[in-house]
């Protein structure tokens, strides 16, 4: 059983959310006291093992008080298929024996007023969970929770069509963290040249035949996290901020929710095919370890990582031997010490496993192509691309060796150099198996959280090019006809450019109201700055991106959602963003303008609660570009959770049976082995 | 010949704008002082109707004085094809006699420091127009202006292919008027309920199999207006704000600059279709009025209710009789008086033509298919549908009765009845021949543009529910497979939601720092409150819109482009929002906070010039929502003037040859009539 983890992931699970409310909700899926997980209306890819489990709530207090917060322990359940006849769970999935009663207390705040006062809602709570089951036809089926004679809560679950065939051999996945189509329209304005309205140049996803669009909301609240996102994606299946892998629960433990099967254990358990995950992040961040992890709290950062390499170790579940290729940030999870899981050395548990291990660009460039690679090429995230581009002296001022020494990661790869690496591996270990890679442009999203408008959209333009060069690299591998790109991303930011900026009239201006009159809107908007080449002055950066990233005029854009903060529009040149900052004497999360940032600019206060120093995801839809076979069922729109419907249609891994990777054939239902691992034996074998 | 117009037109003539800056631009298309119009890059349908025009600039005085402000008026001109021969303008497009030589001067300012310094440039011009030419054959064509004795500027010229074969009876285009993706995601949000992350209903255009993304940028500015883009979506050439089927030019008539030709004169003189627009705007307004407006300036609105009835009078142009449908607001232009033109009753000057005229709902309802309808139905644009439909109390405080009446109107059609009706009457007048309708939801922008995003949305709803009961409406009449139905926008604002708000919470707090902590983000934005029913109110609009408007805990939504104002989100219960005023005894173009705007949030300070009231357009690609015959050809990201070519290419107006409606067969080249109504005779007959 995992340990406990560190106070953020603590606290999380303490302040679990419901339904009743809206600030705040008992517990997001379960608006009655009588709960299913998963929940109504969900969907499942035919053969796709999950857990289930329900739970009964007994508010002890507040505007739900019931039964004197006892909650009915002797609740059961039935599972009935397109009107057939409804049988218990333990019949239905072959269970030999009734899962263990669990019992719990959580609370939560009916509102922000008594959030303020401190009178929380409690609530105990009775559950069973039956783990590790699949449903393999086609159709409807109605699961009811029978509590408190007489009270049930019924959930409607679809599973969808059969999908054997596999369309596409490969599968690459290019994840722009926060990317709208805002932000690709404002990086095409600072990247490829416009003559009197038309582009002279243009991005590759802009060439990409298909496009669509998905809802990135949650399960519970109409804004998501990374986290949850890249589960939808991956899995098929929303769930709550913050969790992965899994439908969040009410009980305190982080690692004991009813989980879902995900893309790359559905393609390594059914085809054998390699995956990677590469990531401009730490690698246990939210969009890399999705594809592994099932948790309640995306902060468990250690275990993630062993959770990627050596699968789920707690309970029955698809056995996974880790990733093909797997690169980016992130040492701290992988040097001996407080980051990582258990205190041990991952270099080491990874190399135990087989992996080559490059902690620099040169050192991944001569890696194999035949064996599994790890690259982690430095604490934390990736510097960006303009840091590493236009201002490498930012680079120095960090202490982010990947070895753990105190000097800074110089030596560093790009998204592009990791993805054409990574498909290299992946492609010779996949072979005639295939291969799944996902590729995240992660800082898209870290820098719109700073405001650091151009920084987000460098690192976009990077994505963009890495796009462009792995077309060019699967055609050399004659395997561009054999794969599905996509393009998309996991949720947006609010952000649009609406006029120029005269940054030598702002500077110019006394005050913050005539500094504002160096806007320039509709036609003194003009033409862009960042593609007019200055004597002298070259970044040789290439196509594809800027020649000038510090022009005069440059574009003014916002948010609609900030931090207080000061607007001034030019290039952050000594590092990233910081907008706001606490204020000695106040309280230590209390954000103000921070005077160091843009003192030029003029002041522009925020729309976001005074605790939250940055900006905040939004609601849009997000684009999906597509290209490569099956590339036509990505059209119009539709859920996050239909993005990975279409890939795994396309990828066949919708079987009507479950197979295995070890056997090499199908294992017949109720015949899988089982491992023993788990704390809890409650699960159905397959 | 058109008389000069109202001041503001005049003033925008005056302060024409130029490349040479970013601010302010000399002329936009034309960075040297020899102008080709239309400029380099530009696109044209074989066979579409255009005039050529070139400038030689003499700057007097500024960083670009040249030859003492004394323009060379011996300049020539040149055009060939694909590499062949060059041949002078008049030779090569037959036309008797050069054109005379035109000379004006003009001025402009370098940067805002030279406007603060009342320092303007002035140029002095000599130029020549070519008017009414066409190109047949498709392929690359170089147009050369010598000038200056050895200076030369080059415009390349593209003829696409020919697209002979109507492939769609019929298209209709609706245009929601500054609507993004984003704004489309919070009003799914808010009318349609979604269960466990699953939406119960859908819009009818999520429902739409192919989508794409257009560029909205102007020709010289990358954020654009209303009549540009429109301009662009209808004749497949950008131009400049304010500009419509036109190429500005830097004269001071407005009504000289070189024109393109529409769909809608294509689609006339071509096969004799019927044509009809719907906007929720006064029908003078950008969107719909650039079908047939031919001017540099969108505020003539008096003289382009004429050309909108009787073509271009003060040139030789495609024979036009005015649409078979127009139904809007802006009784100021048909009212005998100083918004008509020559002060002329324009409901007389289209009865006289035979149009049947509808004041009011019931008038339209009852109005023959068979005759061409003119429906007015109120003084400037017409009341939202919140208004209309939630709030009809605010109706009562206008004075905007269409017959001039010191009344309100109240008997007010929507834009589904006005669309509906349109069908009926295209489809009967259009027979065989088939039709095209435009129809806009104009104030989704015009409701952004004051951040009343409730406003906004329930128009933007509004539309989503026209296209749907159109789709019935085409089913009906047996017209559904023969039709190409378009859901597009002509540019965006930088939209998007980013949270709810507790508007109990945020009233009772005393500071706008403690305000701030009622907006809920992430987990705590939770579920949309507006599609719960509350027990005993009944906002009666059905399904596919808001079941509550005025729930405790709205969305949180903001610009990023703003005015100083205050945000409470709560919906605007008494009328259309007015965030930013002036105060007494400050300039009265100096905007700040309003007062009576929402005194229970909290301040927003602007990001815009002082000068700037409301919010402003912004630079996104904007979504395409395609179903009908050649729905295909929509997929993928292009020029907003590629929605053009596609729709072109559709309706078979790609014509290797000129014909005309009059003849009903193919005019030869070179032989058409003049009419010689213009005051310019130097066009080229055909």
């Amino acid at each position: 059983m995992l340990r406990k983890l560190n106070l953020i992931a603590v606290s999380l699970a303490a302040s679990l959310s419901a339904v009743s409310g809206q600030t705040f909700q008992r517990l997001g899926t379960c608006p009655t006291l009588g709960c299913v997980l998963p929940p109504d209306q969900q969907d499942f890819l035919p053969g796709q093992q999950f857990d289930i489990r329900f739970e009964v709530h007994a508010p002890k207090n507040g505007s739900e008080a019931f039964n004197n917060g006892v909650p009915d322990e002797q609740f059961t359940a039935t599972i009935a298929k397109d009107g057939g006849k409804a049988k218990s769970i333990a019949e239905y999935f072959d269970v030999s024996a009734e899962p263990a009663l669990e019992k719990w207390t959580f609370h939560w705040y009916e509102d922000l007023f008594a959030h303020d006062a401190k009178t929380p809602s409690v609530v105990n709570v009775a559950s069973k969970i039956y783990r590790r089951v699949a449903l393999y036809e086609p159709g409807a089926y109605i699961v009811t929770l029978n509590y408190y004679s007489g009270k049930t809560t019924t959930a409607t679950w679809v599973v969808r069509p059969i999908a054997k065939e596999k369309k596409a051999k490969n599968v690459i996945f290019f994840v722009g963290d926060g990317m709208t189509t805002n932000m690709i329209t404002a990086a095409r304005l600072l990247a490829h040249k416009s003559i009197n309205g038309k582009y002279q140049s243009l991005m590759a996803i802009d060439k990409f035949p298909v496009v669509g669009h998905h809802m990135s909301h949650s399960i519970d609240s109409f804004i998501t996290d990374s986290a949850n996102s890249a589960s939808a994606l991956y899995s098929g299946h929303k769930s709550t901020v913050n969790a992965m892998g899994v439908y969040a629960d009410s009980s305190p433990d982080l690692f004991d929710d009813p989980k879902v099967e995900t893309i790359v254990e559905l393609l390594k358990r059914i085809w054998g095919s390699s995956w990677g995950a590469v990531s401009t992040a730490f690698i246990a961040d939210a969009t890399p370890i999705a594809l592994t992890a099932h948790t309640r709290s995306r902060y468990a950062y250690g275990p993630l990582i062993d959770q990627a390499l050596n699968g789920v170790s707690n309970y029955s579940w698809t056995e996974m031997d880790g990733p093909d290729a797997y690169f980016g940030g992130g040492a701290e999870q992988f040097l001996p010490g407080s980051g990582s899981y258990l205190g041990k050395d991952y270099y080491a548990e990874f190399a135990k496993k087989g992996y080559s291990i490059s902690l620099n660009k040169t050192s991944l460039e001569k890696a194999s192509n035949k064996t599994k690679a790890l690259g982690i090429f430095c604490k934390s995230n990736l510097p960006v691309w303009l840091d590493r581009n236009i201002f490498p002296a930012n680079l120095k001022n960090l202490t982010n060796d990947p070895s753990g020494a105190k000097a800074s990661a110089t030596d560093l790869p790009g998204l592009k150099e990791m993805t054409l690496k990574a498909i290299d591996v992946l492609h010779e270990r996949g072979g005639d198996k295939g291969f799944f890679l996902m590729s995240e442009a992660a800082s898209i999203d870290k820098q719109m959280h700073a405001l650091d408008y151009d920084r987000a959209l460098g690192d976009l333009l990077e994505m963009d090019d890495t796009v462009r060069a792995a077309v060019e690299k699967l055609k050399a591998l004659g395997e561009l006809e054999n794969t599905l790109i996509i393009v998309s991303a996991d949720h947006g930011h609010g952000f649009d450019v609406f006029g120029s900026a005269d940054t030598k009239y702002m500077a110019a201006q006394d005050d913050d109201r005539h500094k504002r009159n160096a806007i320039g809107v509709y036609q003194n908007s003009g033409l862009s700055q960042y593609t007019v080449e200055q004597p002298g002055i070259s970044y040789g950066t290439g196509a594809n991106f800027p020649v000038n990233w510090d022009p005069r005029y440059v574009i003014a854009a916002g948010l609609g959602a900030n931090p207080d903060h000061r607007e001034y529009y030019g290039v952050n040149k000594t590092g990233s963003r910081v907008p706001a900052t606490t204020i000695k004497g106040k309280a230590s999360d209390d954000y103000y303008v921070n005077p160091n940032d843009h003192p030029e600019g003029f002041v522009v206060n925020g729309t976001l609660p005074t605790n939250e120093a940055q900006g905040v995801h939004s609601l849009t839809d997000v684009p999906v570009y597509a290209m490569g076979p099956c590339q036509e069922t990505f059209g119009g729109t539709y859920g996050n959770i239909d993005v990975f419907y279409k890939m795994a249609a396309c990828l066949g891994l919708g079987q009507p049976t479950n197979k295995t990777i070890t056997s090499g054939c199908q294992a017949e239902k109720g015949k899988g082995k089982d491992t023993g691992k788990g704390k809890d034996k409650n699960w159905v074998t397959i």
